[in-house]
């Protein structure tokens, strides 16, 4: 395993300055997002990262495949959840995917990095209206878009992978919440077609991590690195903190990753406003002291 | 099933003040808390809540077995997990869940909420400092504890009532994070000494929680509602609202707990500042409203 930096870890910086930053600090892969990517544009950044020599260890992401909330989905009462957003993933969510398979595929990615969406309708950060209380009903539209997106994926070369999300975030985010379910979902598949993300934040709590990451095996399409703080910051999504910082004893996962056959590359991707705040180029030298140090 | 008033709902209130409450609203049950028992004395909170005809569905609570943390603990290496706090749980904490077990006796409490503790220092809202990280040790503690309060209990026909907590509070305050795992705990003893909780707020999002209820059956010691606000305050222990404020879809969940065979108490446990600003009348009012439209 080698590490890699996911470029949200240094956000100021654009694709070509995190290409930079890899080579001057020595790293062999990088993580990219689709915005910063539009912004570069997606020939130039497969150019750079190919003239650099990177592996793309992933592209993030595609997903929220959960749909709209119907218009007449109560805000107070739950008795009828829903019906109207059932009829499978919108045309537009599922339009999406397909660009960023086609993305993923230019930039010769290792995987696509799926975060499925939460309740249809609930919006990070916003308070809640017209949504939907359907959580069963949201899985199974995961379910129904993989169905369409697996082959589209595996005709493009591309590997889908399902990121279980901390529970914290299954209603604005990813109502796939534990390894298990995402091995569930990816089982139908081919093991090219459709892995999962193990990312440490995410699982590092459920008392079946380790036995589901064995179960796992060659379905880990992506190892991801970053500590749970505590407390959390009042915006949770930043919760996220270098590895040290929090509570994640990450030896035994990484070990376990690696038991189960994993030989990709382990992305850190620390959302923090102090990490952001950061000089880019420290935060590299810090992330690959606390690598060495903390989780290999 | 009939609705219950944990009295940290009317946080103001006192044990005196909540069992009049319960009665002029027509409950016929309290859940209680060692605190607010501690301050009305034991003896007169038992003769409250006996004279007025309630239940006690549940005394909260005893737990934080976990332990101290080893004063070598580093706060930033993670490489070895402190042996100092595996000698099993602390002589105190023993001894201070036995003095809860005596209190819910003599209260005739349904159980004895045990909210387990999490990594042994990691302090609630506190910055991280001497705490340890191994996560598999803490969980063994509370096995090793088990093994000694359940018989203590079921000597004094007490039920001790395991409570996963949302896996946000592994740090900090249960590492039982799921109803499987509670299930597992709980499943060397007999029912009557040894169930588990469920809590809307902690298990909904839960992929196999009405898989895990069913196989919990007549462990189920208490059924505790409340929803899950979206987004979480700052403080994320607050983050209980009243039903249908949240994003939990109660009647499935309400159903599983009716099919697996609970015949006890609904009790109502919301931290929430705006619950706890309101008048505690009108917050009565309005959970046994929201019970009847959203809940049952």
């Amino acid at each position: 395993m080698s590490l890699s930096l996911n470029q949200r870890t240094t956000r100021r910086w654009s694709v070509a300055q995190a290409v930079d930053g890899c080579v001057r600090h020595g790293l062999e892969a990088i993580g990219l997002w689709r915005e910063e990517v539009a912004e570069q544009g997606l020939a130039a950044s497969a150019r750079l990262v190919r003239a650099a020599g990177l592996r793309v260890s992933s592209l993030c992401r595609g997903g929220f495949l959960t749909g709209a909330p119907s218009r007449t989905a109560s805000s107070t009462a739950s008795r009828a959840p829903s019906r109207a957003t059932s009829g499978g993933p919108s045309r537009a969510a599922l339009d999406d995917n397909r660009r960023a398979i086609d993305e993923a595929a230019e930039l010769g990615a290792a995987c696509l990095v799926l975060v499925v969406g939460g309740l249809p309708g609930v919006v990070p950060g916003e308070p809640l209206a017209g949504f939907s209380r359907d959580l069963a009903g949201a899985r199974e539209r995961v379910a129904e878009a993989l169905a369409v997106l697996a082959p589209y994926a595996g005709e493009r070369n591309v590997r889908l992978a399902l990121e279980p999300l901390h529970p914290l975030y299954c209603p604005d985010r990813a109502v796939v919440s534990t390894l298990g379910q995402a091995i569930d979902l990816a089982l139908p598949y081919p093991v090219e077609q459709v892995g999962v993300v193990v990312d440490t934040f995410h699982v590092w709590w459920d008392p079946q991590v380790f036995e589901q990451i064995a179960r796992a095996g060659e379905r880990i399409a992506s190892y991801q690195v970053c500590d749970y703080l505590h407390p959390l910051p009042a915006d949770v999504l930043l919760g996220r903190g270098m590895m040290g910082d929090g509570v994640i004893d990450f030896p035994p996962i990484t070990r376990a990753v690696l038991a189960a056959g994993y030989t990709g590359d382990v992305e850190v991707e620390i959302f923090n406003a102090e990490v952001w705040a950061a000089d880019p180029d420290d935060v590299v030298a810090t992330m690959k002291r606390r690598y060495a140090d903390v989780v290999s």
